[in-house]
């Protein structure tokens, strides 16, 4: 399970308030405990107040990779500002995110080859997110096969199903686990399985207990990376044990804590 | 989801005492406190221990009666206890269980159709649990054509695709996942799919957690009946959660009490 830590958004009020003042040292002390706290790869995202997105992103980059050495996903929905993190990044990055959208697909699938990067491509297009599985299926193909026109590897590619607010989206829910079982069969390999999982439980009076048992859920059905919160620290222990239970980790009786050796990072 | 209620079994040191001294106080409790937490059905096991099994069989059916009005999953591997368990069942009791062996079919199927009972079928024989899917599912089928030949009806048969330690067994997992999904389309309706949970933990130094994540997982495959603690709360509520994401349950904030609410029985 490749675990993406969510937290290095200007969403936050303390990443917010850490890109008004510059303060580096809030943005490297969450890196570094994202990834103590079993984080694989950091999404990074200047949030929606970023007066200059594209340099904004650039430092968030810089300061990050002047603390720690990880992998990052540059995560905006705008090609240039994408582009000013690539540039910089010194690791294999991943691009969060480009969808069906063909006006999307031509702007994100060149960067991604040029940087040699991976893509997140969400299961859907200019006319929103189809409530059906085929039509999820279809356009997790289409921005398969755009990935492979540029030269990227099927695993270059993270399909994400799109995951809804349960409190708004419920009938959605059988769906969207099934157009998951769906892209594990897409290719040989198989294209990487990914969600942004909080957006579940929005709303939710317990937040907590419905992102963890949905990140099981998906896990059964073929999901292998997650945009999480990895400071949740049952959340962790929850995705550690499934992925016992899946035979993808070795039972001893600290597999918990062997599990998070194997994956520390600093 | 039928929840299974595992606790009135003579493997239980409270239940092997109340069973030796006759007392009814301690059985009556723990049926009503079973029921309180949840349980729909109250498997009933007169433990290894019992010197003449079908008496003490009779006698737990009686007592729990006298107290509540429940579903018995009458729970033994010798065809006389289970039936002097089902004379006495005032409900639709369910066999607890055959397997693929034929001549545990031969003497339980009958049983189950004389009785009006469902009975729980294993997916394992005479030979031993098969490691593959197939032969798994096979003996699943092989269940469901003799339920079928006695007239039971398809939502009778509840198939278990046997729930092996983690400890000892892990390889076998992927395979019990893919039965359960096999099991799902054996017939049309489906027959009824459950596991005894708490095997799956033997032997693992927090059995919690591990009972609770496969659960979810099962559930998430197709599984809805399970012979588990209904007094583990959090257990408890990990599978309504699991309901709520499978859109089972309508979601409300209050949704785990509204779920036990609405499966109150006493």
């Amino acid at each position: 399970m490749l675990v993406i830590g969510e937290r290095i958004n200007g969403m936050f009020k303390d990443v917010k308030n850490a890109i008004k003042t510059q303060n580096k040292g809030v943005i490297q002390d969450l890196a570094r405990r994202e990834l103590a706290a079993g984080a694989n790869v950091l999404d990074v995202n200047v949030g929606p107040a970023s007066a200059v997105p594209a340099d904004t992103m650039k430092w968030l980059v810089e300061t990050i990779q002047e603390a720690v050495d990880a992998r990052l996903a540059i995560d905006s929905p705008k090609p240039a500002v994408v582009e000013a993190g690539l540039k910089v990044c010194k690791n294999k990055a991943i691009i969060n995110s480009t969808d069906g959208n063909p006006e999307k697909l031509k702007a994100l699938m060149p960067l991604a080859a040029e940087y040699k990067a991976g893509i997140i491509g969400l299961a859907m297009d200019e006319k929103g997110i189809p409530s059906e599985v085929q039509g999820r299926t279809e356009i997790g193909f289409k921005i398969l096969a755009a990935a492979m026109e540029v030269g990227l590897e099927p695993t270059d590619v993270h399909l994400d199903p799109v995951v809804l607010p349960v409190k708004f989206s419920q009938d959605q829910f059988p769906a969207t686990l099934e157009t998951v079982r769906q892209f594990t069969m897409l290719s040989d390999p198989a294209p990487r399985i990914v969600v942004g999982l909080s957006n579940v439980s929005q709303g939710c009076v317990d937040r907590e207990i419905v992102n963890r048992i949905y990140l099981i859920m998906l896990m059964t059905c073929g999901v292998n990376e997650a945009i999480m919160d990895p400071f949740d620290k049952h959340l962790m222990d929850a995705m550690i044990t499934t992925e016992l239970l899946l035979n993808k980790q070795i039972y001893c009786d600290s597999y918990i804590e062997a599990y998070m050796k194997s994956q520390a990072r600093c």
